[in-house]
């Protein structure tokens, strides 16, 4: 079979398979017998490693399969039938789930962001115009709060202004939940300043990426005691989101939290990008903004675009003006730094001209 | 870490990983780029193969996480909202499905069983009671019919029976189903006379399941002309169903369909359970009925059942009188000679006493 | 516009407009200005005579239009997402509601009936058996009962048989729900022993029926501390079921509870239906079953039958054997003793030759 | 019991009961027998008169309860599973179903409104957006657009502006519904130029709004050949919305439709309504727009608010800035002549200083 993609290809972070030391997991222990259903002792020692790196040793940890799903169920179980969520409009939720959340039967409330963030005062503001509409009652009432770390734009909330949106929640006592499909790159970035331990804190709810950041697929729900949901586990199964191997899910969780295996995937995809964002700024190219994680936007004239792309795959973000054209780099756990020499080395022939 | 389960084990069958060759696959191409979401070449190759083993080159394939999963998508897919489906009472979407199909809108429309089979004339009786009921358009209307093959007991339609029931559904031109999560058990028996094509030619949807036939997880969904289903590919994402990583259900679909290994993993299963249980007969114990699969059941005074206990694990699968309980002894791929010749040899020191 | 149905008709309790004294409710306040949405004087007015007739003082009181509406919204608000409700196999919401409960997500637990009616230990056998499986994880759980008073046979549970239902779902914490859809005809009924007090105290959520017992529509639903729905105005708004003038409802309630006009509305129709059903005996013909309230039983033979329904109207039942046919014949507060009349005078002809 | 509002009350349309003509064909049809469900003469001859002024003699008619019931049960019918509905922002369904639409599955994707209206422009400007969008099939797909005449602005669509926005659905494949809660106003307005005939050739599905035009309840849905659906009939029952007594709203719709009546309700409310505005505006007071139809819009300062909120119930707005809010005064069928004479008596006392 052939090779889908040309070999310098920077377009997402999901292009491979799975860290080798999870494959090797999974090649070593393939034919111990273990019970279905997650109910195996990998499971179990990924969850204690999980509770562990958080600091939080009453948390409930669920492994689920996919991002779309974690969100559709939290979502469905967290909410009464005529609440909504709030969520910044380009929020993974508010576009990229095929209306996952209104199947689900709620409104997503969509909040204007900032580079895929939306602050504490845009939450109250929501909030405070529900409460004081007379009319509330015939309308959707905002009951929990969904953001992303990173954020889809590869943006980091900043400890204090995840602080402030854990205020306004619990002021509102509705719940905060954070979607963490690439934690990984978050918790690695130097910027950053929010901690596992943090997030276990001031979310409610929320869960650290396998998909993006090293598994083959399977992302690790945490769960504080303010969120818990009765019955969870027939939750699962009833939305078809039960692995029967769930042996699966803990066997990649517990080799992403051996030896912090899940920092260290972090650390190198956002060492790659950090080097690559500065070549680019180096050889006179425009960023739409300076990212602090695994993900670089640069703004292409659509002409070095075509010619460029021939080179390298890289990501459509979004049309910049009728003459330029916003464009996602994005390295992985499986970016090599060969590649990234390579495409340092191309950048010179492609670089506007001062 | 510890083995969770005492290494004579017969008790289900997916306890184990996946099928060697699998892992093989998925370690050598574990570095290839493919694109996301099914649209890889090994999807592609996979879907080529399984249309070829089939005899259907216009069917299309869906690959899909698990069976309940499958269940659910294709059932809330193909029915009009106030449509049922109708299904034997222990059939899956039944009884362990923790309401999935209910969660989905319908009503699961059950029909008395012999040994997890149901006819073509349960069926029609079910039909025509809607037809002739003056009250109908206040009932649930029977949309289509699930049916499993091998069913949960193990056995099997014949190809006489299954055409029978083709021959209903098409008459009043509801789609037919068939869940095939242990299918590679069912080609491989030797009482069986319905194949693959036979499937695709007289049912309009089944799947041939991977998680209990050699794959980590996974379904092959085949579907001919009369169910498709349009924008199935949104309602697999809307419904958290859609793997980032497609290439992993290609890769596994396509490993087993090469060199027959879909069929080679059924066929010693097969014969590992056959010799079992010829093996508890000839030593005297009393079988719930014979099974021609892979699941055998025995029936055990509670006494027996203690002892050989701790000897092997079985599964439990009903009380069936006072003093007498009936085990199910499931053989996979996985199972070895020498497990077998265990559990034989055990036989005689816990059979019943002519 | 030509009368749609022979005048001597019995075939059911709905086939007629409201009681008078609805008519001239609506009549007389038909210009006053009122707020809508049910937040008029009329509904509290309604509200309080009915905490009044039930001895509830705390009692929740919610009014809405239909049965089947009322039943679908009650159970998916009580409900947990996996959790199920047990009904009589014959109840309302198992075979004539076209699927509503299921359209909420969850599946009807039917249990076998005797003339409509289970029992506590018909209850407590679901439970437990629930309690007490393995997979019950993956299988959906017994979460409220459902049963009806009077039930659709007309046939009444005893204060002694619903105080042991009570009892068992009370030992297990789960709801017990009362269809009370013809519950005038029940509590006017000689035989009956349980009252609105008893039903307040025995029942955690009930309602009272309207449109089968005097109002043009409308059911009154009693929900007492327990079973209290956070937000159920917003539910009810959601699900399409809030009346824009909720005073219709109010008027309808205040105007059946002034002057104990709903128990009057009741006593007459039994009057009439008891009168009929001893002279059904007296001719000589067969009951299905000597029923206490508004309905009455009685099995003819098919070529009577045919002869019978030239001159009046009788609802079908069911097929008794291959020669005899069970017909309802249903009294209300619109019968009048004329008609009943006309109907005895009618029996002799048609009497069975002793 | 006391009257709920002062009797001098603009605040909406929906605060008395029903025009005295329905009253009195309940009256005298009371005593009438008639099958349920809607299954009555009074339904057919009511759908056969709308057939008529619709010029639409294949068209299917269905009767239901309220706006919101029948919003949610065509969107939710019409839709695909990961399909969403095109709205205006403030649009009923968008704001004031308390998420009806979502809790039907389906994502309402709001559009920027001029007075409550969208452009054909605006719409195609979505669909082209979606249908250009790489990542659509994980997107929600725009399957159908909503609007309302008049809107809830009491502003109204032009036949120009209609053609246009059925010229796009139908050039997209989609279809058009219209809401139709304040029809009569629309069609008595003096700046309308939709006939019910242009709406039901233009619109694929609409309402002709019964509640707030002149009965006690109820909404006429007109369907064309485009838009029918499958077991309508099922699906009404099966959400609760199918009436036993369906002939209520078949006499009151038979009683609308006779005579023109349905058009009399519009024109004396429009009258009023009218001549109201030409005095507000002579007496100096801001409107917020110059209104078509029944509802007009006012700026008051907010202490002239207070002191004319004492004689004259009206409704609120929006806030129009720190010192001003915007209150709707509303005319219906039950506007008497001498209340507009008190309500303009009043306006010079309380109008703005030139």
């Amino acid at each position: 079979m052939e090779t889908a993609i040309p070999s310098l290809s920077f377009s997402s972070d999901y292009m491979e398979g799975a860290h080798p030391a999870i494959l090797n997991a999974l090649t070593e222990t393939n034919f111990v017998r273990s019970p279905g259903y997650g109910l195996d002792p990998y499971c179990d020692s990924a969850k204690e490693k999980i509770r562990l790196a958080c600091g939080a040793p009453d948390a409930e940890i669920f492994f689920l399969v996919g991002g779309t799903q974690t969100n559709a169920l939290v979502i469905k179980s967290l909410l009464r039938p005529y609440e909504g969520v709030i969520a910044p409009e380009t929020g993974h939720i508010s576009v990229h789930e095929a209306g996952a959340i209104e199947m689900g039967g709620h409104k997503v409330l969509p909040v204007s962001h900032k580079l895929g963030k939306i602050t504490a005062a845009d939450i109250a503001r929501v909030l405070d115009a529900y409460a004081q509409d007379g009319n509330r009652e015939h309308m959707v009432k905002p009951g929990m709060v969904y953001i992303s770390q990173p954020t889809e734009y590869g943006t980091l909330y900043s400890l204090a202004e995840l602080t402030a949106i854990t205020d306004v929640c619990r002021s509102s006592n509705i719940p905060l939940y954070v979607d963490g499909a690439r934690m990984a790159y978050g918790l690695a970035a130097p910027a950053n300043d929010v901690t596992l331990p943090d997030l276990a804190r001031l979310a409610d709810i929320f869960y650290i990426g396998g998909t993006k950041c090293g598994a083959l697929f399977g992302e690790a729900l945490v769960m504080n005691k303010r969120a818990q949901i009765p019955g969870f586990f027939s939750i699962i199964k009833q939305n078809g989101a039960l692995l029967a191997k769930g042996r699966l899910l803990g066997l990649q969780f517990d080799t992403l939290f051996t030896d912090g295996l899940y920092f260290e995937v972090g650390r190198s995809a956002i060492a790659h990008a950090q080097r690559l964002q500065k070549a680019l700024q180096a050889a006179g190219f425009r960023l739409f903004f300076e990212s602090p994680t695994n993900q670089i936007f640069v703004i292409l004239e659509n002409e070095t675009l075509a010619a460029l792309s021939e080179e390298v795959e890289m990501g459509f973000w979004e049309t910049y003006d009728a003459t330029h054209t916003v464009m996602r780099i994005a390295t992985s756990w499986a970016t090599r730094e060969e590649d990234v020499d390579a495409l340092i080395a191309l950048l010179p022939r492609f670089a506007p001209r001062g």
